[in-house]
């Protein structure tokens, strides 16, 4: 399977013309859209993202994790391989974390070159056509070259910062569960948050925390929107208080 | 087929975990989001909307019917038979108006068990692979126990309420076509509208009312927003005035 | 395969009855959808983005195009073949800029009937059938009949407007790059903008011109949205000044 990460939204032509290009050069396997809305630009929340939501999908997967601001200038085409899933992408930092506690990591510039390159849709042009011949059986050798990729040592192994705002307005922290005490307090938007198991366990407008069902700590609000209700967005700063 | 109707988004993660959990479990079975923006949390205007939509895929058709804010708490996991139709889904209501009509409903707690189930996110751990395996072939007997769901008889046959605002703006009722005398006129959002067979049948910015394509009706304004011009949400009440 | 081009949006009810008719009618040939947020209801921005997105396609694309704000209505619906590409969709000038440059195109009076038509949802019912029977094989004199399609004489070749606001709210206009000098500045929204080759070019916050991956002239911001920080909308006047 052909899993995308994107920031290239799904309405507008840039996820069906990706969609387009892996139909026609790996026929026959499965593509899904994870996140077309991961943050836009910003390589840091995405890498917490990539790395707590690829987890999920089994061995073999080739991850089109696409979040480029750099497109068209120096930045290099890689190919990452770690935990048994490979993921083709921008070097800019993007997969820093699922590098960094991956057993063997391996990576490779891509030097497959198509027959037309645009300056600004990578994408399409590069990153789509490479994980498909990768998904369609394609040896990374035969498309690049092992690179040392740019690795982020000062970005901690937990974000304590909102990564996310889901479609129900819940934030979704760099924090893996296990990062922070069960009965720990968060402290975001200036509201204090004690931990819940489930919406229904809360009273109707409470923040709360909890760990979501890829292993991140996110915050919401029992049917409320917690980003707008707490005045959280991407960036924003999460204090764990024990 | 395998329908999706729920309030996940598609955009972010959660309708992509879907497909990818139902690829993986069904893959010979075509799945195609019907929904992912129905009214997030409410079961009650979700139930009229899923009724309307539902009948116009043949029989067959297994609905992934995810509207779930009771998730994590003791509200049962259910399969629902009705029209020829099945359904998967949380009993929270959300299967009434399909239920009522039918001939011979039948309806089962899921018993099935999957290897992991979080506490957030029992649309991808526990109803699509549900869904999956009964587009696959399995019997409904196989995964879960016969189970009397629970009902709402409070709830009208058509609902005299806003349910949903799609992406023009247009504003469907809970009311059925067939309820509303054809030369009725209607009120809502304190403007009295009467009826039109098209668009172009109005003057620009007017509004109007119509039986749409899947026999609800529906409230308009020609090249314009009926939801914002009229201030009309979820929930909004719409009178009949015949 | 077959593209969909719309303005129906993805997440409610109209993308996905699109995509489950055709799976019904052409069920193995992929779909992918290309726009969902074309310009609602204007089909003369529309017919410059359509023009310039098709052409990326391969020959044999079937494009069910559908902006189509005279539904129910007295205009015609077409099949109209051109530069190798087959199109299905209102008769309302979106095929304008396809039909220009073709060396020989054609139309035809779609004169297949649907077992039911609804007044308001020929996309499903008409449009995509049509679009599923041409894409599986079907002549289009067996869905038509010979026409000459609604010509647009007074439309430019390039379009100095705004045709789409994208994602990340870059302003695509309806010039083609090789319609402006490439030193050219432009005038939008009250800004003067030189051209660059890529976003990392400028300084961050400031607004910028380039030729697009599909051909267009768009404007951008570096790290910002053109969209809102320079007011432009479907429409906005750009000027081209040499």
């Amino acid at each position: 399977m052909i899993v995308l990460f994107t920031d290239f939204g799904l309405a507008g032509p840039y996820t069906g013309q990706l969609l387009a290009v892996l139909q026609r050069d790996a026929p026959s396997v499965p593509a899904v859209s994870l996140f077309a809305d991961a943050p836009a630009g910003m390589p840091k929340p995405c890498a917490y993202l990539l790395a707590a939501y690829a987890e999920w999908f089994p061995a073999g997967t080739v991850f089109l994790a696409v979040v480029d601001p750099g497109v068209g200038g120096s930045r290099r085409a890689l190919i990452v391989e770690a935990g048994g899933r490979r993921y083709v992408g921008p070097d800019n930092g993007l997969f820093e974390l699922v590098l960094r506690p991956a057993a063997d990591p391996r990576s490779w510039e891509i030097t497959w070159q198509p027959p037309a390159l645009s300056a600004s849709f990578h994408g399409r042009d590069l990153f789509a056509p490479v994980a498909a011949r990768l998904a369609a059986g394609a040896a990374c050798a035969a498309l690049a070259t092992p690179v040392e990729p740019i690795r982020e040592p000062g970005w901690p192994d937990d974000l304590a910062e909102i990564v996310y705002a889901d479609h129900y307005g819940n934030a979704l922290t760099g924090l893996r569960g296990g990062s922070v005490p069960p009965a720990a307090h968060l402290v975001a938007g200036n509201r204090t948050m004690a931990p819940a198991q489930t919406f229904s366990a809360v009273a109707e407008g409470q923040a709360f925390w909890y760990v979501n069902s890829n292993g991140l700590v996110e915050i919401a609000v029992n049917r409320g929107r917690a980003d707008r209700e707490l005045g959280l967005a991407i960036g924003s700063p999460v204090v764990v208080s024990r």
